[in-house]
């Protein structure tokens, strides 16, 4: 390469769940250039549901991207409708979790391609370009991993945990069903691999049900402790409690204290920064304790344009992470 | 039974495809009190289409008697929205066999009936319940026959003849794959046996693609030969067309004539009496001289009076030959 020549742009992996996660992916693909972002999803709550392969948080990522997930709910389509769920129920069928008739072409398509012996990553990879998303979005694993969810009457699937119950059971404990034999997707390795040049990303999603099964992937979290690219996460937590979903009821089960002080802790093997938000700016110097640097910001985001001021913020900290451990 | 006690209602087993087939089932339900009418349904047209199990001909039965088919096409469902066809052909996904989104129900809850280890019988009733439908509608088995078209291209299955090549492939000849194997449902031979009270009716559905099937299930057609019932058919074929579909398309390519001479001729084995339409009435002696009794009626059935109507007239032709075989 001639000195002439500019440097490349760094690579960016980031590790997501869905609804809070996407969020954050929706910023930075507005601040990236093309090819500076790959995405590595959690399919810990991924399962089959009317004999249909269900990824919901591939499909959150893909159609937030797309920019046609659904603004209310955060899963799902905008506009959808729902006349198979009505008739499915009128037949006496299962309506606990909501497939949305757009929606559900996904999961038909999805089973289709796997059969043809597709792996998920080719299978997401095509679903995503059909959609016109050219961001890649990897599979954790190629290899099927269940969260499951232990509470004091038994084990409960994930979703079952999360959609039937919504979320209500005590949980005593989590495990990610199949993590042992389970292999990182090659497209996984490649984008941790290709962050070396930027930063790896953790979103807020929710670390127990949403990051913790794709580090818990034997390779992944080796990979990142390896890489010479800092390792920057957002905290889920706001001033002791979650912007969305259950994560602060789940820290309080787990016998966590919900506060960005428990996130830092939870990460602190591989974590060089975290950004907390304005609110929990008394946490800092405790965190900074820990040997972990703190970005302040505001971490609520609403709108896009609250998306893109975090993204510029976390690539922001991330490069001056570089600066000072280069 | 005192002799004060009335007779029990004569009972009917109707053999019967789709589109055709329906229409007269339709009529009979009209005409025939609860308890009376029994439907034994083609499964040759049945396969599996995008992981779903399709039973074209039972679903045709269950909506129209529902009175909820579409009445433009005879299949699928009036009112139906495309919502879910439409994104999986976005998705890239095959789109020559249209699902509607209401119709997508029945087949997602019959595969889950099916892997709950119902048999398609128990399946098919409890779709027919699920729709109040409760005019009993039996698969001619439980194990599945597959209808393979022989053509001078090769083999097709039958709905890639039927439906993605709309029937142009010259048939150079038929198969119903499985059928050695296959063993008449339960709910079929007891509805061939409660005939014995009333008549066993074969529709105007096309006799090749399915009813033969039907009659080709081993134990089926020895069945109604022995049984007391008479036997009595509406030809599909009049003045040398069908009313729809491809049976006189088929029957040219097969090396037969097109006419109710032809389908006589066909079903001689067990037929009794044959209902053709009065632009017909000049093959009444030809077929007569058959051994088969020949009824005259108008048998295009346009609207519900048109098949309330043939109905009646089927019914009492077949009482008037009870009478005479007695």
């Amino acid at each position: 390469m001639s000195p002439n020549h500019p440097k490349p742009a760094p690579n960016y992996a980031v590790l997501s769940g869905g609804i809070g996660g996407a969020k954050l992916v929706v910023g930075l693909r507005q601040v990236l250039a093309d090819g500076q972002l790959q995405v590595i999803a959690n399919t810990g709550d991924d399962f089959e549901h009317l004999g249909l392969p269900i990824s919901p948080d591939i499909d959150t990522l893909i159609y937030s991207l797309a920019g046609i997930a659904n603004p209310e709910t955060g899963w799902g389509l905008r506009d959808e409708s729902w006349q198979f769920m009505d008739a499915l129920a009128g037949l006496g069928g299962p309506d606990w979790f909501r497939l949305g008739d757009r929606d559900l072409a996904t999961h038909i398509r999805r089973r289709e391609l796997l059969a043809q012996g597709c792996t998920l990553s080719e299978t997401t990879r095509r679903l995503a370009q059909a959609h016109g998303v050219h961001v890649p979005v990897w599979p954790m694993s190629d290899t099927p991993v269940r969260t499951v969810v232990e509470t004091a009457g038994g084990p409960l699937e994930f979703q079952d945990y999360f959609v039937r119950q919504q979320a209500q059971p005590v949980i005593t404990g989590l495990r990610y069903g199949g993590i042992e034999a389970a292999r990182p997707s090659p497209g996984a390795l490649q984008a941790l691999a290709a962050a070396a040049s930027g930063a790896i990303i953790l979103t807020p999603s929710n670390p127990w049900l949403s990051i913790d099964p794709i580090l818990s992937v034997p390779g992944i979290k080796a990979t990142i402790s390896t890489s010479k690219a800092p390792v920057v996460a957002v905290s889920p937590i706001v001033k002791g409690a979650a912007i969305k979903g259950p994560t602060a009821k789940l820290m309080r089960e787990l016998g966590i204290e919900p506060s960005v002080l428990s996130i830092a802790a939870h990460y602190r093997d591989i974590l060089d920064g975290l950004v907390i938000d304005t609110q929990d700016r008394a946490q800092q110097d405790a965190i900074e304790d820990m040997g972990i640097r703190v970005h302040i910001s505001n971490t609520v985001m609403r709108d896009l344009a609250d998306k893109v001021a975090l993204a510029q913020q976390v690539l922001d900290f991330a490069t001056r992470m570089r600066a000072a451990k280069s």
